[in-house]
């Protein structure tokens, strides 16, 4: 069976994803297994944004927001190698950041904290954040949004 | 400072919660740490149900949904004890599980699977599903759901 693909750009983060409109796999029950190294079956590891600036050396994984899903939620995976960084941005919607993978730094606000595993940030509406990896593992971390989200605005400095 | 605690009777898989109206903590930034063994500071862990029976051996955990959060989702951790298990149950809103510490079982619709660290799942609306414990160890998952979400309905038999 083809698989019709459809270009849309999400609001977010992002580039223009992928998003798999197949009948057979929308909005389905499904298991993603973890492969292990930041990694999940059946997830393509993405670019973090389609323009370039602001940011360095992370990878986006969306884990649940492709395919078709009626959840009001999104949920991804990021991951920052040594000196990455994600943008200094806010925007009205939320962010829930959960850290599965090494440690690493995350500003909220004016405050830059460490962040280690299972540790779970919540950053408010309208708050300036930023994550950071100044160490030499990996730092993975899931991100779960809202589906429906206003885009980002880059900030210099807070 | 006091705090106001207001009753109310969360619309899922859950007894009446304890929601901080305080102004001061109120959809704030927070950072709520894992403390290890299945624990997160400022995160007290609940009954999983109110009402007894068809679930067993099963603690919840409020991650975000009770500080007045207006993000569009809410962020559970759930931890079945050996022999335990949760509701065989169906609603119209989602479930994203990940598994986070041992593993355990997950029955969506008749299939049964074990569901390992950082697996993720996606049950969509109105699929049967239960999770269990067959095993010594800890089985510790994050479920993500809709913050308005409907009650669900306990089933006997898929």
């Amino acid at each position: 069976m083809s698989k019709k693909i459809k270009k849309i750009h999400a609001p977010s983060c992002d580039w223009k994803a992928p998003v798999k409109t197949d009948s057979a796999t929308k909005n389905k029950d499904r298991i993603n297994r973890y492969k292990g190294d930041g990694k999940w079956a059946g997830v393509k590891v993405e670019k973090y944004k389609n323009q370039a600036g602001g940011w360095a050396s992370i990878a986006r994984n969306v884990l649940i927001g492709n395919c078709g899903e009626s959840a009001k939620f999104h949920l991804r995976y990021f991951e920052i190698s040594q000196g990455g960084f994600s943008s200094l941005e806010k925007h009205r919607h939320e962010h829930v950041v959960i850290c599965i993978r090494g440690k690493g730094k995350i500003q909220i606000g004016k405050k830059k904290q460490t962040l280690n595993f299972l540790d779970v940030a919540y950053i408010a509406p309208n708050t300036a954040h930023q994550l950071s990896n100044p160490c030499t593992e990996q730092f993975g971390f899931f991100c779960i949004v809202n589906a429906k989200r206003d885009r980002p605005t880059q900030i210099k400095k807070v």
